[in-house]
């Protein structure tokens, strides 16, 4: 269907795999808006995982291998864009896998709690579940699974604002994948990684896979040289650059 | 629904309006990410129309005036958030409006025809027509109507490449309209307004109210003082400073 060397290819065939998403009921409306927004960011960072990406993703996954009770919270985009790989990376790091949806309905849960099966999470949290609620929030996403609510280390690929402000400041340590390094999310996340949740994941995978034994000592060098202001900043400096 | 103070206030409501029209049918999936794609450019120029927008504005219009057979070729996005300006700004320069949809159906060009008369177009062209198609484009926006044939200046808000580069090829003056300053869309048209359309349209509208009675010698002046590669240097320049 996409010309084999139209100029931007994957980022049309990415889209397509979330339009199919939105048909099958994974994605809401505002999921298709929220990718268009990603698409203009990750065009802006050269629609290349950089270096600075790079730091930010092994971070990451030295965070979620060092955590107690790492979990990974998973909107409608990103079970349509990368199932596969929030399967491998939850089970090389142990974590948890929970459904969360600011479009709350039990119906889109099982849909995405079906897809993530499908791709090899064994055990999927937050489906038609009695949530916890955040205190401070006023949007569905205040409600979270007791999954959640136990955690010390979140990946929350796809995140708003409000909910990492608040995640945080329930005293857990926050991993977000975004592509504005100046959004609200970005700059509350403990570890921001300014990259395309696309190649973000598989990044982490690989990661996770070289570093899934090593020792505490060397897990924890990684994530204290790991400076997520610094970084923020080295991600804005990339996208003036490109422009 | 959304509060007063929002910081983002006006963008959200500008969504809704799109997600509403997306609901009734004018808007095609494919219209909320480009949609979610404006936001993030938007939110890059200020949200606001520059001093460098409303150049390009003014000039776009003197072209528009100058045109013999000036055309306004209308998507599912341009028809639900401004169908308004779009009657008026037809009207004042006197423009025919057609209808070209990138995902193509009978169905919703004929509701995309209804709302644009609703709002005072008399005569909607490119419904259920059998159209020309430009050669050398694969997709379903390479079929044109005969008014945009036969036009030599086009008014194309929200536009593709492929499409803005074949127009131009076929000789006519292309007035994009896209916040993307680097965008193919923007490097090939003769005109690109950086703005966001919900606002240039209605600038439009003023500029054109305000220079419908001026002698052709003064809208001349206007188009050659124009200097559209030097303009989306500008636009790249102020996206840069917003960093």
């Amino acid at each position: 269907m996409i010309p084999e060397k139209h100029p931007r290819r994957v980022s049309l065939e990415v889209r397509h795999k979330l339009v199919d998403g939105f048909k099958k009921g994974l994605v809401a409306q505002a999921g298709l808006i929220a990718q268009g927004r990603g698409e203009a960011f990750d065009y802006l960072v050269g629609e290349k995982t950089s270096v600075i990406a790079r730091k930010a993703e092994e971070a990451a996954v030295a965070l979620m291998l060092l955590a107690e009770n790492p979990v990974i919270s998973v909107n409608g985009n990103a079970a349509a864009l990368c199932p596969g790989e929030i399967a491998r990376l939850a089970s090389l790091v142990k974590a948890k896998v929970e459904v969360n949806l600011f479009y709350r309905s039990v119906e889109r849960e099982k849909k995405i709690a079906n897809v993530l099966k499908k791709a090899g999470v064994k055990k999927v949290y937050g489906v038609a579940s009695k949530p916890k609620k955040i205190a401070g929030l006023q949007s569905n996403r205040r409600m979270i699974d007791e999954a959640l609510w136990n955690s010390d280390v979140v990946l929350v690929p796809l995140e708003d604002g409000d909910r990492t402000e608040a995640l945080v400041k329930m005293g857990k340590k926050v991993i977000a994948i975004d592509l504005n390094p100046m959004s609200r999310t970005s700059r509350k996340a403990t570890v921001t990684i300014v990259d395309n949740i696309v190649r973000a994941m598989p990044e982490m995978v690989k990661h996770a896979g070289k570093l899934k034994k090593a020792d505490e000592k060397k897990l924890r060098v990684i994530v204290n040289k790991f400076n997520n202001k610094k970084n923020l900043k080295n991600a804005e400096k990339l996208i003036r650059k490109s422009l």
